[in-house]
């Protein structure tokens, strides 16, 4: 997993990485597959184009697995939790400790997210990176605190350089880690996490330049001086760092979060594997950001789920080319969006092999004109 | 189910309905119930409002069926065919045949609609209510054919009113044996009728009064010579026939399809027996513009599935003040869209059953804060 090839070449500027980042080998997928697929779906007994955003799902799980047969049916959901420093500032309108009661919850099954991921069959843990406050052992937690949560970003860094690539790690390991066990074809990613749309916004404000004012939202639901509580915070914290906006992992250790890193891990391994990565809304998309950042041809693995109505979702999503394939008016997180979407990406694939082609249908004498 | 009680009021205007036509009794859903339905959903784990549209279908659920544990995993999809004479005007990019050799793609489940509903678990039967050509025996289809096809509406009616009649009962009837026998929480719509948006756009234009340019689209893909002809054949039937817009049934009469007035059928008895009603495109939504004419309390059943490319479908919600769900560039048809929608009301009753509230996380001391 550990190769330098495929950081952006604009990466080769002022701020070099640190030597001890991890890198990845995610070979970009394969433009002649993705027209092989485009011409299966063509000749399906549709008009052309007709099934939208689910052909196009299925023409880019084709690409990803190089197969005219995708599948979408090992469906896996990893819900990071940890806290954030940041909440010192007053940025949330819950405290901290709810994280660890949102982690609780999921463990008891009662969250949407839950839900969600039994509705849809899709297999589903929880990763403690950072929660403040011990969590049981359960089948369905996988416990890798790094620590119960990151530094206040408006003072200083959230992380050092080390506990970014530990938590790089973490999101790896509990994706490798799954996917030895089941497979995956298609890995979708959530969080918990009180304060993190703060979090979020910064890394994309950091990431595209745009001003944390175009980026920031109201999370949970604080608000009009909580917003701008929000938005100050974060223009505070660049006047101490501001990375170069292409060092992803620069980003990370300054105004990232540990789920926020892990997600952004497991991206990138289950890339390496072939898997469909889906995002769900803002978080997830901060996380995607610093993945691309760090590997651009993890793009061609990235499904957006959902569109969020958190605002810095698709300045980021632009940046990487990504257009959210569902937009409920959710902003719930935990991969709620993501669970749907995931249940798309099956369904897409299963058009892709099993409904007619026009061929199929003529050889039975029955479509032959269409 | 025949009272005469529920028709709209603007209903006693100018062209009365004839004495034969079926009324229906459907009950407005309650407005306490949604209050209800509404506190329950606000008392779950996640901040206020934060599911967006999955939301709005449990609230509605639960109106629908009055209960604090709406279900909707009885599924039944019903996709009506029939040919249109229009036709004969050059409206569409592929001939009536077609009609019939989709009808046989489902019957050998490889159309898109059979893949979506086998992925959703949706029960799905095709009704020939007026396809030309004969389709043989067979498991999934209900066979209640009024006539092959309609007659050229740019000429003369498209049907007589007790074809119109025979039409909604066959409608009704399809739907009434089907929950006799197995149940259902939630009913979709889907069709298959080459040269059907022509009709729909006709509907939609004499129902709502807008100029047939501002509601007709391209359908499977007519080119811009095509959508002229679209746009100047249903001009010209306007002339030979008017009816009022208020008159749902000389609608039907005037520039109907068999499809069409099945649909709202089914659709009006399935909100009889408290059934969601889940449309799909552009042709389910003129059906369902229908049958709001003849009872503007189904409006409270219906779901609008998926927003279609087609531009005469918006209108047409707006008119019954409904708001699309979904919105994936489809326009297929068959129901595709009603039913990815039919799998989100079913996500909704479950989280409105499953998902924790503050209370029970309460009870176990996890979430007392939040």
């Amino acid at each position: 997993m550990i190769s330098n090839q495929d950081r952006p070449t604009e990466k080769n500027s002022s701020t070099p990485l640190s030597d001890e980042a991890p890198h990845y080998s995610i070979t970009a997928i394969s433009q002649d597959w993705l027209l092989r697929a485009r011409k299966k779906i063509d000749n399906k007994t549709k008009p052309l184009g007709s099934l939208g955003r689910i052909e196009e799902l299925a023409v880019q799980l084709s690409a990803i697995q190089e197969s005219d047969m995708p599948r979408a049916d090992r469906k896996l959901l990893l819900v990071f939790a940890a806290d954030h420093g940041v909440t010192a500032e007053g940025v949330s309108a819950f405290p901290s400790e709810v994280t660890a009661q949102m982690a609780l919850n999921f463990l008891s099954g009662g969250a949407a997210i839950n839900v969600f991921c039994r509705h849809y069959g899709i297999g589903h843990y929880l990763v403690d990176v950072g929660v403040k406050g011990d969590l049981p052992d359960h089948p369905l937690l996988i416990k890798a605190k790094i620590r119960p949560g990151t530094s206040n970003f408006a003072r200083e860094a959230a992380m050092s350089q080390e506990e970014v690539r530990q938590a790089l790690w973490v999101g790896a390991d509990a994706f490798l880690g799954l996917y030895q066990r089941t497979g995956c074809d298609v890995l979708g990613l959530g969080e918990i996490g009180i304060g993190n749309t703060t979090t979020a916004a910064a890394i994309i404000s950091a990431a595209t330049g745009l001003p944390p004012a175009d980026v920031t939202g109201r999370g949970t639901g604080v608000d009009d001086q909580g917003l701008a509580r929000k938005i100050e915070t974060i223009a505070r914290a660049f006047k101490l760092h501001r990375p170069a906006p292409q060092d992803g992992l620069a980003i990370l250790s300054a105004v990232g979060g540990f789920e926020i890193a892990a997600m952004c891990g497991a991206m990138l391994a289950a890339a390496e594997k072939r898997c469909c990565v889906v995002l769900d809304g803002l978080i997830s998309t901060a996380a995607g950001l610093i993945a691309w950042l760090i590997c651009p041809e993890v793009a061609g693995y990235m499904v957006a789920g959902h569109r969020s109505v958190e605002t810095g979702q698709m300045p980021a999503l632009n940046k990487m080319g990504l257009k959210p394939v569902l937009s409920l008016d959710m902003r719930l997180g935990e991969g709620t969006g993501a669970a749907i979407a995931i249940s798309l990406t099956d369904l897409a694939a299963r058009l892709q092999r099993e409904m007619a082609s026009f061929e199929d249908a003529g050889v039975s004498g029955r479509l032959p004109s269409l």
